[in-house]
């Protein structure tokens, strides 16, 4: 059998240790190609870029290994993969490894979910892979027996047209990890925070914090999962359609 | 009855005549507060600025009406406006009028809409408004109508939690328009093509465009409706959650 071509991008930028750990994963299932952005891109969501023009530049080349990092969003780092780099789709793209929870409510803000989801649109199965710690120097030591058994099963199973997969992992602890759970996205929120502060010319500035609240806690959901130390799995489609509303909005008229 | 108070982003930035319609239109309903980008920010998505420090500009004050910009995303300037400009929440939030079609996947990628579904997750009404017409010079004189009715039905029946709409309206031509159409969101994609150059230094850089495919022409969908003349309202919620496959999923174990 070929071996299938991966292309693997993430959000935290190209220095990231979590893209690191992902890249030695996919490089024992098949060969790899890694276009990810030259900055941090966390809270980039499906951005693109149209102000400026994108650039490539060839980090490493080797039998079966390329990696790029590019000017671009996570996004435009999909788009310039399947189309100056490769020059066709590959067979699975992943994205990550997140430093960071893109459980619940986050996926809309994440990039790295935001590269998987426009594979999707692109027809390419597709998963993105996130480990709840956010420090620069997280743990990646449990992830590799989990992260290539998803792999594995979307290589072999395939997912259907329009799916992809949102994979997210509790930090490292002493608790024994339970298993894999698949689940839905839990309705939480961030409930948003300004730091409120003034420059030297005395006027305000604002940064942008905030406190996740859980609101959801059905153990169907992610968050359910994750903080009872399961590895989650969320079949994910980028049709935002509220079907159940379509009739009643009808009603209006 | 009290007036709502209603926020007004767009992603097109604070000199886009169609945010000057939308204004217009929403000062008869009720009192208005605007935060809108500084500059564009189309295909910005669900992006947040947490990079550099984000500040507001106040640019005019009168008796129940506020006028902001920010150096941020529409996502940013919903938050702003939340939390700094009004120290509550509005009543209704509308985004727009976006110069150029938000139907079918062009909702992924659109700073109109994130902005609605952010003040979606945040319990608002939201409503987002875009006309099929890219031009800063495009011709908003049929729309009145329509953005009325539309908003006031939104005021009156409320929307169910988590539930907002993507408006779309034809551009202005000979042929009349047939009404409202309730719609889901059309599987369209874009095919995307770079424009690749090379700079005085003999670089090579990139510049994404793309060619709209129209794969979903079924007549529930807001492409087909768009195409025939009808203005489109598509529910849209943010659970990305493909359902249908979770039980699937398990039967991968």
């Amino acid at each position: 059998m070929q071996k299938p071509l991966i292309l693997i991008t993430n959000d935290d930028g190209w220095d990231a240790p979590g893209l690191r750990k992902l890249i030695n994963i996919a490089r024992k299932l098949g060969d790899v190609a890694v276009v990810a952005p030259d900055k941090p891109q966390s809270g980039m969501s499906h951005a693109i870029t149209m102000s400026h023009p994108l650039r490539l530049k060839k980090i490493a080349e080797e039998e079966g290994y390329r990696e790029y990092s590019c000017n671009g969003t996570p996004v435009d780092s999909i788009k310039l993969g399947e189309q100056i780099v490769l020059g066709r789709n590959p067979d699975l793209v992943l994205s990550g490894i997140n430093h960071g929870s893109n459980a619940s409510v986050n996926i809309i803000y994440s990039g790295t979910m935001a590269a998987v989801i426009e594979a999707t649109i692109d027809g390419i199965p597709a998963i993105g892979i996130s480990l709840l710690d956010y420090s620069h120097a997280a743990d990646f030591s449990h992830v590799d027996e989990y992260v290539t058994q998803i792999i594995e099963n979307v290589l072999q199973e395939k997912l259907p047209k329009g799916v992809c997969l949102n994979v997210n992992i509790p930090a490292k602890s002493e608790h024994e990890i339970k298993g894999i759970k698949i689940c839905r996205q839990a309705k939480g929120r961030w409930a948003e925070k300004f730091d409120i502060r003034t420059d030297p010319y005395k006027k305000e500035y604002y940064w942008l914090t905030g406190e996740f609240e859980d609101g959801d806690t059905s153990p169907d959901t992610d968050s359910w999962a994750l903080a009872n130390n399961y590895v989650t799995v969320v079949p994910v489609h980028y049709d935002l359609t509220a079907h159940r509303m379509i009739e009643e909005l009808k009603g209006w008229e």
